[in-house]
């Protein structure tokens, strides 16, 4: 299993997310962070749409079962690059959503990761037809 | 509209792709590649699985009607994070397909941008019920 600072930034804010806790996420955010999920339309551009659309999400997750699943990271200098699957049950009907993520982390100042690009998706998803 | 070299390879790559044509995305991509897309189980890791997966599309894809839409770039020293949205409409009965994509490319020896990480998913996707 490789071991990587980010890896475990990931792993906390993971479990407070999945705890209905978006904070862990935006307090690791950069200012010009990126994101996609299947739930929108178009990408998130900035700290302020993301913090916007977290904040209509808090107190909404429950998950209390979850793993990451084969998490790598590819460093490129400041960059570091983690990908992972995760696999998360509620709750309430033990429905288990699987998810395909992508987390780009800059070193600011050689020193403290920041998320500059998450994308989540589904693992093995269906689209939505056109035009709904 | 930003300008950067990656995005301009994206689009060659992304042309031959929609011609059937996988190498396009194979000359760029890096031996260390990692891969998602909502048709996997599973991370592809490395450029043998990714040609392998590849070779399989040879000839399979044919979207004469394509664009990249919103394209941002990240750069973090030698890495380069393309995020945007894809729309491709099939030859045939012109179903559209909506993605979002997350391309990491890094400049090697300072100089050739090659791909590192992979993420296509569906914009505005459902989840594959859990046992299918």
């Amino acid at each position: 299993m490789q071991h990587h600072t980010v890896i475990d930034l990931e792993k906390a804010a993971l479990a407070r997310w999945c705890n209905g806790d978006p904070d862990g996420f935006l307090e690791i955010s950069a200012r010009d962070v990126v994101y996609f999920d299947p739930f929108l339309c178009a990408r998130l551009d900035g700290f302020d749409q993301l913090k916007a659309y977290y904040d209509g999400l808090r107190g909404q997750i429950n998950a209390p079962r979850h793993e990451m699943i084969a998490p790598h990271v590819q460093e490129i200098g400041d960059a570091a690059v983690l990908t992972f699957r995760f696999v998360a049950s509620g709750g309430g009907d033990g429905g288990q959503m699987r998810w395909n993520c992508t987390e780009v982390y800059r070193r600011q100042q050689g020193q403290t990761w920041r998320i500059v690009q998450t994308h989540w998706s589904f693992t093995g998803a269906q689209p939505v037809p056109d035009g709904n």
